[in-house]
């Protein structure tokens, strides 16, 4: 039996991406697929690719079209899930790609976003290492899950099973991170032009105010070494997709090369999306282009002390619309991987 | 029941995107995967996204280790696929992506190969339209099947509704086209290293002298306007993947914008992977990234008298390991569509 | 003793280009900088590359403020440059990047414009092989120039050698060619995000309703081999700048290859800037990128029948920018080549 | 009076920027260009964009062909420039792009590199605030110099002032640093193929192992903040040129935004090339494209009580041959700045 799955915000790249995996989903159907300023526009003239719902209009995202549905995707801009949320009836599962329910402190959220503070639900990152164990089994059956954000994804499934493993010093982490342009959206500016960002890389959001920080330090302190601050700066790269978290901690007292490398390989033995790389090679975000998986690969620098822990993933598959099908499967009982690519689009 | 298809030449791009394909077809595993000079190296070192191929080692390309699967596919450099197909048994279908078996004339093979002629396979492109009936007949069931080229694809599908319904004038067609720098292969070579291509456009293989011509030839002659000679300029394109392939032709005496369309409408109604795009909307190579889909779209020229018939596709899926797996679903009695993703990865 | 010249539309990518230009010229130096709707803003708010300016702070685009120049600039959207340069003192040389006085056929105007026709200047490409001699001369001591568009200036001197020495048919030509980003301008709309440009190709004004082609057509009927009328198809290409154009037209009857290539060869031995490269080389738009050079390569295509002109020009030096310091030079008397780049950024 | 100007190793991608930059340089001229497996060549056929030089053919890389000039310019692979320096006349300038000559220590050249440690020269760095004065003093009217690394020149930069000024703790560096691939050179790699490098981000040389180390060290451990050990991980970025540095350093002891702003101001107020930009404007590789411009920014994050540096150069211009130029002008006693681009080619 197909589930029928409402996807609210389509105009974005989120809502484009959620659409393309339904479409090859072997149990889930597109149902409505609504949005708020391109309502009443034909959903390919947005999204040429999406040919197999070239018949489709969008909708104005309103309770009642997204209602009768056995789950909702909302990709909203942040501050707008939670009223339409709570006008969902209690049964239907609701996957917000958006942050409004990602924070549990309503302090870090008020100090990065401008909105009131709308809660928290279950967060959406089953393979994340946590002192608390682990993350998958809430998901199992849940109504509401928070997807988690992009970087926040590259970079915890980095560094966490180092931190739960206490090979790390939570004390000094550095992450400088580089992220494809479609992270920034489907809203036009001129510095998003392909002009601006073919041949070039720079950094934004530099000296602790991007978004992304406080959820970043809300997965890693949940590892059991302490509350961690991160030095992190993200960069925007000459890609449409991909995020590359290049990502150090000091060593503990005393590590081993061995020791570091077996905390990793223990937290992603079993996973069938995190892939710790052979010894030597290292991911690249080409290797992840479209798909759900994450490659990651760690090393010890006896030069300089530090654990370097990179992971690739593409930011709207894994990092986004993947991310939220997977907690869909969870969430309706269906096997975990079911209708997510496992494997990139490379070269 | 699982079918076990073999790939030869594995360690390409070509072969590395059948891989992909296979791993996620329902019907369909990966039995032995071999190379040439790559033999004895582990797949991943080569193809780093193929994680669920980690423990595969490429072994040497003989047809005693391509024995005993229901299918092979060979993506081989021209010139190896005939002495190899000749050892496999006649049973285990065989899927050549490369050019040998193309060409149903010998002298076409002459002028512009350097091996000898091996002869002419049922030709792997099921919606081509054609003056003998369509070719997807011929597929169904078929032992040996020669899967198009890349250019031919293109080119052959964005203009044989116009040749076979009589609306263009079939003597003096025009074919300009780029390509994503994939199509040159993974053998390193100075021109193609990534500081040579990036932010750069450039034409290769001017002035009648490119091997996809005599192929592209072959498929307009045969729909019905009579043997065609075709300008051919292939460039090379800042982008790994994709076509995009400009075609012009005469406009037939008299015709009019809406007798064009509707050449086209008619000839890709009923295909599941090729699709005319709505009137206005320009096919991208974007769209259809690492899909089996074909976009074409087409206009009469009034001012200059010429109809401009617009295909994209990807090089690598529709353009090679797509449409292997299209002739190899219909080869084994599977559907058509079986396990090939029908939507691009965009943006 | 410096020339001070002044730069309207600096905001532009046009602007911007001249005054990267201006401030490398020996003999000229950078006056006043104005803008429509960034006036006010600092110039290295927009254009952060050009730091010896980043003391300015864009004016107003008004008569006043570009009074007391030796030279004024205009980089305007069309249907601005008439009204500002009437109001010039008339000794100012006033050099137009825009469209508004290219075309000296009012209907041509009208058939392609929405504005009304201004008229016609002296048109700025020096080099442009023409029936009624050589268009240089006319733009020594020009105090108005009209800078070519830079389709017509790749197009125009790939073909135009042709046309002028009897060696092609002016019939049927067919012109398909590749842009970089920057030529569609720096205001933000979402298809030209960098998300959906790179790794993408997709014509645009398909069918006889590109802007640029009555000005090509002038330029090639204005060879002597009587009026033409051009399949013009543009496509837009993942690189920030260049323009790859390829241009094919029906040989001359009985013309050799060795004809074909001395008609080249007569038109640019003496071009400072318009090189004919060496047979088998082809031109990339990598190897112009930042300069004013033009490469072109010809050859015969004896099957089709057609002679295939490939010119190579960056879109924003010697497709606008460039062109306007080149006419510059001519009409302050100094040397043509004063302060211009000869040689591309590469790789 | 012009000076002539050899270069060995001009087959590479810096020896094909050194050309570029002298032959737009009023003072010098291009006198004997050579290689090693390439000579023979026309140099045309390696550098298209060369097209003043399309006459010269590449000579042998001998003392005897380099003989006779006012400089040569050495662009080798390391190991190969100490004995072709001995071998040239001690009055003539050598400059050498390589690493042969930076280290002053023989057991940093030994712990890194495979070949016998050759000396050191006076470095190349005009700019390079350092506790032992300025290197500048230095450079004038030598004979011989090395020109610093890509990564070393941005890295430098980015964090010296900061050190040398006391406002860094130097304990514990991390730099992330992206690179463009012409970086790795024109010798054809699979990994280097622009199939492989578009639309990808990977790290390479992780761990204390990248050769451009201890010179990073050993220019920051000059800055009298003692002896510094740097977690430095080099990233393959998708774009031909640039280097965009990321570097941050524990902020010292109780030191304000404004204490971290004064140093880099100090430090680069009269730099002809260095720019720290306005404050809340963040370096890109696009804006000093094919300049000798080196963009940097600096911000003090007190939440994680780090310094976040960034500079950005073109690894290929400011970071090897406009750097060798710079040198080139202070060793024959031209101004610093002649001949160099100072604003980068954008967008």
């Amino acid at each position: 039996m197909q589930r029928k799955v409402a996807v609210a915000g389509a105009s974005g790249y989120a809502g484009g991406e959620v659409l393309r995996l339904l479409l090859a989903h072997p149990q889930l159907e597109v149902g409505a697929v609504t949005a708020a300023g391109n309502a009443g526009q034909p959903l390919t003239s947005i999204h040429p690719h999406l040919t197999p719902l070239a018949d489709r209009v969008l909708q104005e995202t309103t309770p009642e079209v997204l209602a009768g549905h056995d789950a909702v995707v909302l990709a909203l801009p942040h501050g707008h899930s939670g009223a339409l949320a709570a006008a969902l009836p209690q049964e239907s599962v609701v996957i917000d790609c958006g942050a409004d329910f990602r924070l549990r402190d309503p302090q870090a959220w008020s100090a990065f976003y401008d909105t009131p503070y709308a809660g928290s639900w279950p967060y959406g990152m089953p393979e994340l290492p946590s002192a608390d164990g682990p993350t998958r089994a809430a998901l199992a059956g849940a109504t509401r899950v928070a997807v988690p954000g992009c970087y926040p994804t590259a970079v915890s499934l980095a560094l966490a099973p180092g931190l739960a493993a206490g090979v790390l010093d939570p004390g000094d982490l550095v992450v400088v991170a580089a992220s494809g342009t479609s992270g920034a959206g489907r809203s036009p500016k001129a510095h998003l032009l392909g002009s601006e960002v073919m041949g070039s890389m720079s950094p934004y959001g530099v000296g602790g105010v991007h978004r992304h920080l406080p959820e970043i330090e809300q997965n890693l302190s949940a590892c059991g070494a302490g509350p961690v601050t991160v030095s992190f700066t993200p960069t925007l790269a000459p890609m449409p997709r991909g995020i590359l978290a290049t990502c150090t901690a000091l060593a503990a007292e005393g590590v081993s090369a061995a020791e570091v490398r077996r905390a990793w390989e223990a937290a992603y033995a079993d996973e069938p999306f995190v892939h710790l790389l052979p010894q030597g090679s290292w991911p690249s975000t080409g290797a992840v282009l479209g798909s759900n998986a994450v490659h990651v690969q760690v090393t010890l620098d006896e030069r300089a002390g530090r654990v370097v822990a990179v992971a690739a993933v593409d930011n709207l598959t894994k990092g986004t619309a993947g991310a939220a099908v997977q907690c869909l499967n969870l969430a309706l009982g269906l096997p975990e991987t079911s209708g997510l690519p496992a494997v990139g689009v490379a070269p």
